[in-house]
């Protein structure tokens, strides 16, 4: 990254020193996991940019946005709608959450017991090192599990614009009831924030803008189902960690241009791997950037990823939002709608969710699955118990790895891997 | 307990050698804990009977009330509305969940990172050590925290007479009709598990029962804000663990009994501990029986518990229902009312619950908090953190303790509640 940005995150109020090191570490990182794969496809280049210019030209461009007027909404979760934040011309960014920062400080604040994940975003503000959560106008907390539902009630002290958003545990009419209520007062707080008034017109532009994203990466995801694969799940996985950064249609652009790329590598036969290499689905907590440490100790254990249920992979993208309404209300009631099927594992119960990893295991022929759950996050590691029993009775083999941020445990995954992509080669 | 249960038990499909080995660890625990105190009240004695016969005469009475067409419902947490059970002439009894059983066993089925009140509840249940709930026609399992709301998808394989009530996350309009949806259509269970139409009569006759067990409880609280305590917090919580589990009209006058015989004590100035005694309010996650440890570490360290803000304590029995209205929805809604008020940790944010730790602490004349957190317990350790900044701002000394049902931290919890008791005197 240029040095030009040093005075952009000075003014952000960022730890020069400490973001240094981060982007040290993020930099080696990215340059040993994610550049010294083969086979890429030449799309991807779009994707090392955005990559080396996350914390610089990226920043540079929202507030790029602010000085014309526009707003910055950072978020945590994939129940924040986009439709109505890209309808008020706002922009919504995921926030750091990918690695341990600050840990120290953060347990002052919060239970050593929290998973990494929320540990994560925590340490990022508290550390100073996160010029996303700098540039937001608003921050959208959302009660999906405990740990984060009662780690806002802290982080309220420590980010004067945080807004909490209520979600239901079930998917009675009374929790889709609570939805709607909730969507509706996020539109009048988005409208508040900009100025703006949303109509159906601004609705549906907002939808067309986040259905095309989200196409865009249901064409990628359908063309992992190729056999051999023609990409590598880390680069896949990269592609939906910047689904939640980047410019909307530059994103959606630059991922049907790989997808045009994919096509003819599929028609000629050719792969990212060898044919034979074992394909796992990945299912569970979602990784943020940089969380890359279990699949590339998957990729890195001859095998490929070929899908991600998870919420940065297709439970955060799946489904459209029906666009064919003319009125506020018809849109307001379609995105309620695409959004409360969202199968996350604070929803009881979650059938759903487990139906999808059979169906995905499917239509990407997976091998194998592979269910993440980060150290402490109850709901998925609590789901993954019962999940394992059905996935064996349908003769789908799977194994459940929980960790969290640390290396320490790279030694011992790897081997639990290997194992399991042997036996899969059997 | 006499040898007449040995065939009700085995009737009950208990594991009688398990059984006895849980009984007699019962029978030592409260024999060395509350038998072993000095100065207790006289109708202390019922307590101890009850306490004696606990899997005994009172799963007895509960066969004898099934036998006679009356239905038995289990419940795991406050939120069961006993109202509505006794107006179709049900029992509500609080289900097993103070001990480690059969932990080998739950750890196949949940995280061995889930809180010890779940898992136990597990325990007891794959163990076949209560009869409980081997005795109930309907168990409730509500949606509170992520632990219980995730473990109950799995204790439906267990119990197939599982019922599940939703619960919301927030105080808020929608938060509130999603209670009052829950307790309608648990009122129809109900109706429909015992064959009887719950009307406004009956409605106002079980909030009557339930109204006076609670003005018991609210009499006995009151009664230990006296200098010297005229009983001991080991002594009152077994009183609010027996609340949940003993017939309502008699527990109601036993209960009275005892607040006549303090009402004694005080006027001459007796008291169950020396005056200057230092006085703890206890706070945080509930005590089910037989979880005595952290209370009886506190009164054999030179303190006296003079009130506990938890479910099982003043948490779970404050604020009555409004019995003036007549109709079935009035009378509902004050159901609905007096349940919303509930300050969980489930919720957020809950700031009534901290006024409620500030409050008590001033009633009771506390002279430091201790905070019980149930390792894994995201909810109320998460709660503490800041509870614990708010407190010694006002100038309250408080200690949060974390801990589980082992007996392997026992000396190390003495020492440090023996320093807080130590520092409170001077």
């Amino acid at each position: 990254m240029s040095e030009d940005y040093r005075q952009m995150w000075s003014d952000l109020g960022l730890d020069l020193a400490a973001h240094d090191a981060l982007l040290g570490v993020l930099g080696k990182g990215y340059q040993d996991i994610f550049l010294s794969q083969k086979n890429r496809p030449a799309g991807m280049g779009y994707f090392d940019f955005v990559m080396s210019e996350v914390h610089g030209l990226r920043i540079r461009e929202l507030l790029n946005e602010k000085e014309a007027g526009r707003k910055i909404i950072g978020s945590y979760c994939v129940f924040v709608p986009e439709e109505i934040v890209k309808a008020a011309d706002a922009t919504l960014v995921g926030l750091c959450a990918g690695a341990d920062f600050a840990t120290e400080e953060v347990e002052k604040l919060l239970p050593r017991n929290t998973c990494a994940l929320i540990k994560s975003a925590f340490g990022f503000k508290l550390g100073k090192v996160c010029p996303y959560i700098e540039a937001t106008d608003m921050v959208v907390g959302e009660n999906t599990c405990d740990g984060k539902k009662k780690s806002y009630e802290i982080l309220d002290d420590l980010l004067p614009n945080l807004y909490i958003m209520d979600l239901p545990q079930m998917k009675s009419q009374e929790g889709k009831a609570l939805l709607k209520a909730e969507y509706i007062k996020f539109k009048k707080a988005v409208e508040q924030l900009t100025g703006i008034t949303i109509d159906a017109v601004r609705l549906k532009k907002g939808i067309d803008l986040v259905n095309k994203k989200r196409a865009a990466m249901h064409r990628l995801a359908k063309l992992r189902s190729a056999v051999p694969a023609p990409i590598s799940g880390l680069d896949a996985l990269l592609a939906n960690q910047v689904f939640f950064y980047d410019d909307v249609p530059r994103f959606t652009a630059s991922v049907n241009a790989i997808c045009d790329e994919l096509e003819t590598r599929i028609k000629k036969g050719e792969g990212v791997f060898p044919k034979e290499t074992p394909r796992i689905l990945m299912s569970g907590c979602p990784m943020a950037v940089p969380n890359w440490k279990l699949p590339w100790i998957i990729e890195s254990s001859g095998a490929v990823i070929v899908g991600e249920e998870s919420c940065i992979g297709e439970r955060g993208t799946r489904n459209q939002v029906d666009d064919s309404g003319t009125t506020e209300e018809a849109l307001m009631n379609a995105i309620v709608d695409r959004y409360f099927e969202i199968d996350c594992a604070v929803f009881t119960p979650n059938q759903s969710r487990l139906d999808h990893i059979v169906e995905m295991a499917g239509i990407y022929k997976a091998d194998g699955v592979i269910h993440y759950g980060l150290q402490f996050c109850q709901p998925y590691i609590t789901e993954s118990m019962g999940m394992e029993k059905v996935l064996e009775s349908k003769g789908i083999p799977v194994i459940r790895i929980d960790t969290d941020y640390s290396m320490e445990d790279v030694g011992q995954l790897k081997t639990r891997v290997e194992a399991f992509v042997e036996m899969l080669k059997r």
